[in-house]
């Protein structure tokens, strides 16, 4: 079970950490931090967090392919090298992914065209104009594609994945393992729950104009 | 607001990234990575994921101090530079906080004697045998001492953090930023709610006789 997992600079990094942090439980699972160029990526907060081991040449064929969102990936979404290997990793992938706006990279790919799926819910309009069939649910299944919510939505989306490429049993162990037993201090986590001023407020950080 | 993050080899990625992502959002922060030596930091996947800036002697006097846990942090209960750093930024913190078997380091360095406090699950009777006084919540507040039980919950205690420290706005809007609407698929993430053969397991794999 070979997974890689993209990483580039201004990613969002718990969009990447909280599915790691399930597939690293898989059975037989060897990760892949896979990037243009190996070494440390800077965060969308600026920091110099993350570390990636690979270059695309390095990684070919994964069984899953899983893509991170940022608050702005823009430049990645125009990369022609990063797209060519998104590309090609999924055209043999058993499973490509991605939570929050890495949708958007799958997408300027071309690969959503007509794929029910989602991202953030301050990018939906964006990702419907990329061709996709937009659903605001929090984890999307459409053929071997598996596309999740904003930022946090990718631990309920890798425990989706271990349950549909194993068995149930294994996602159990895992969601206890990392005792994701969430218990939210406020009811403000979607753009429906969340009050008005503060779906404003954010969505007008996200979506300058 | 200077909040420094402990790194160290064999950590688990998630309990600080989750923390990370939260903190990011909280007005006027500079987050600071520290280890022993900076540089890659190796998970407890085995992988060269994370990256700390800072060494120990960079770092003092932090408003936020923040500790993460691990599969097995032994190696850091024990070890005296650590501790005397631990000890020194929480003499003069505003919070000092950890996530899952973090809070064994806060113990080992003498912090949490008879301190309401909690940690992973299957590391509770630890916990208790540093001379805590051990509360089986999500986030346990305690003075200016917070901890988080196991892995994930660090979300849920950094907006804890957040409503305490500026105001339940603030907390609301980092909350929709990250999406944190969580839908677990399925309902096995604490000891009390997974099946029991599963808690057996899982606790078998940590806690090695």
């Amino acid at each position: 079970m070979k997974i890689a997992m993209l990483m580039y600079d201004n990613m969002t990094a718990l969009d990447l950490i909280g599915p790691y942090e399930v597939f690293r439980f898989l059975p037989g699972a060897t990760l892949h931090m896979v990037s243009k160029r190996p070494g440390l990526v800077r965060t969308d907060a600026g920091l110099q967090l993350l570390n990636s081991e690979f270059a695309f040449a390095d990684i070919s064929q994964p069984d899953i392919l899983f893509i991170p969102g940022s608050t702005d990936n823009t430049h990645v979404m125009q990369d022609k090298e990063t797209l060519a290997w998104v590309r090609e990793a999924h055209s043999s992938s058993k499973w490509t992914t991605s939570v929050c706006t890495g949708s958007l990279i799958l997408g300027a790919a071309g690969l959503l065209r007509s794929v029910r799926s989602t991202t953030h819910w301050a990018a939906l309009d964006i990702l419907e104009r990329l061709g996709a069939q937009v659903v605001t649910e929090r984890v999307v299944h459409d053929g071997k594609i598996l596309t999740g919510a904003g930022v946090s939505a990718g631990i309920d989306l890798a425990l989706t994945l271990a349950a549909l490429e194993f068995e149930e049993t294994l996602a159990k162990s895992i969601q206890l393992s990392i005792e994701y037993d969430p218990q939210p201090p406020f009811d403000a986590g979607s753009s429906q729950t969340a009050p008005s001023d503060i779906v404003r407020a954010v969505r007008a950080r996200f979506r300058p104009t």
